[in-house]
């Protein structure tokens, strides 16, 4: 790798590049983001060395396009046309199914990788971003099989530095199981904060009432709408079938909870506790 | 300080004594639990040096009570009788308003004081006590003008050891403050849990794609359904009101999505932003 072109500098982009910078440490590091305060935060933050001009993604290794779900279809699209032959171009957003139908039948279809690394903070920016937060975690890469081998290769060969662990899905399967493990927590979270926000009109008093039980479950909710919003409208489909069910299971525990059901609650929570062995061992 | 006593040696009364140590090592520690294990391991752990005789309550300085909400009242109402007359009795209860109102009449009231400190974890028992849990915390006293003002004092120079931020309410608001603030993130959590537990019933799914995001929202599912089934029955009237108002957030949340009423969501989210400024007062 001696050139890796990030587009898009905020906490994902910019945490993968500052990774990578550990493994390649001769390597340039350039960028461009919509945004030019972020632009020049990335530089001056040394995640990139300087701006990416056109002619750079004629000879770059590996394009990491870390952007909005909703404009990131168009802008690979148009990449893959600037880029070299032996350009690798990855993307690391949170929804999968729409972005590989849009480039099915690109003519550089095979100089794509669909990659989703999960790993990320609620916060967001350039400033944001952290050269270990993929340390260890997972990458999720979808249709594998239209990446050139060696392509292929040199995109998980990236990977495997930051070791991570690499599952392979169809975009489906994984626009499907991101619905419930994350995009659901999410709006879980965003609601929470929204029902206590109404509520408490003296900010004071969920400043001082409040513990590091609601701090972790209201979390997410300090996330970036303009991430959020497009990839609710992208995986909608999903999202509402975990949404509606987890409307159910919260309206099940209002009925009990009204009928003075108190063994089915128990019996609820109970079960639910099992997620402390499935959690241990995630790395957090 | 003397001696102290703590009734009950779990997750809450095991930090409560261990913090104290730190400030009282001369003192005696003392303590009594329901569980035989949890008694043994409190001994071994250094919580307490023995097990409290009947005698002991009689020139306790101070006993504190921290065991499940549904037994703490005819428990405490016991230990009143039981203590010497310059005993203060306090408890770390969750609710408070059918506590204080079921102690209203007792001739020992005024050597007791109703307490609750703003600080847990998700694990329990005395092995999950840790001494600076409370460091810094919220701690609210409620009906505090119920109490002799000398024992008053002897308990808040506790809390103020601990630079706990005291905070004195009525009953029925901390009972309502505290279903939103944190009755309704445990319901939340556990509900979160047990969708993607019914929904991923191959585990290994779970624990390799959900990532920090999803950990932190559903930390509480984990937390001990024997400590929360009598918390919202107890609160049960606070609990539903702030559970209805988070399913008709979520069920709106739910319409506007598949209105494809994008500019509402991007509108919510934004709104509920505010929570990153009012928590970072927060200590977590």
């Amino acid at each position: 790798m001696n050139k890796i072109i990030g587009v898009g500098l905020g906490l994902i982009g910019g945490s993968m590049l500052l990774s990578l910078r550990r493994f390649y440490p001769k390597a340039k590091f350039l960028g461009q983001d919509i945004h030019a305060k972020h632009l020049n935060q990335a530089i001056d933050l040394g995640i990139i060395n300087h701006k990416a001009k056109d002619v750079d993604y004629k000879d770059a290794d590996l394009v990491i396009v870390s952007i909005p779900v909703d404009v990131a279809p168009k802008v690979i699209d148009e990449l893959l046309y600037r880029v070299g032959s032996k350009t690798l171009v990855i993307d690391t957003g949170s929804t999968k199914a729409k972005l590989c139908k849009y480039l099915e039948n690109h003519p550089k279809r095979d100089q794509y990788m669909a990659t989703h690394p999960i790993a990320g903070t609620e916060f967001s920016g350039p400033q944001a971003a952290i050269s270990e937060l993929f340390d260890h975690k997972t990458m999720i890469v979808c249709e594998v099989e239209k990446t050139t081998l060696k392509l292929q290769q040199s995109g998980i060969t990236c990977f495997e530095k930051m070791q991570m662990k690499i599952r392979y899905m169809n975009p489906l399967a994984h626009n499907k199981h991101m619905a419930y493990v994350s995009h659901l927590s999410h709006i879980s979270s965003f609601m929470l904060g929204k029902t206590v926000v109404d509520k408490e009109e003296n900010e004071r008093n969920i400043f001082d009432l409040a513990g590091s039980g609601f701090e972790s479950t209201v979390r997410l909710a300090k996330s970036n709408p303009q991430t959020w919003t497009p990839i609710f409208k992208q995986n909608k489909t999903f999202v509402l079938e975990a949404l509606s069910e987890y409307i159910h299971n919260l309206k099940n525990f209002e009925t009990a909870l009204k009928q003075d059901n108190f063994e089915q609650l128990y019996k609820d929570m109970g079960k639910t506790n099992i997620v402390k062995d499935i959690l241990k061992g995630i790395h957090v």
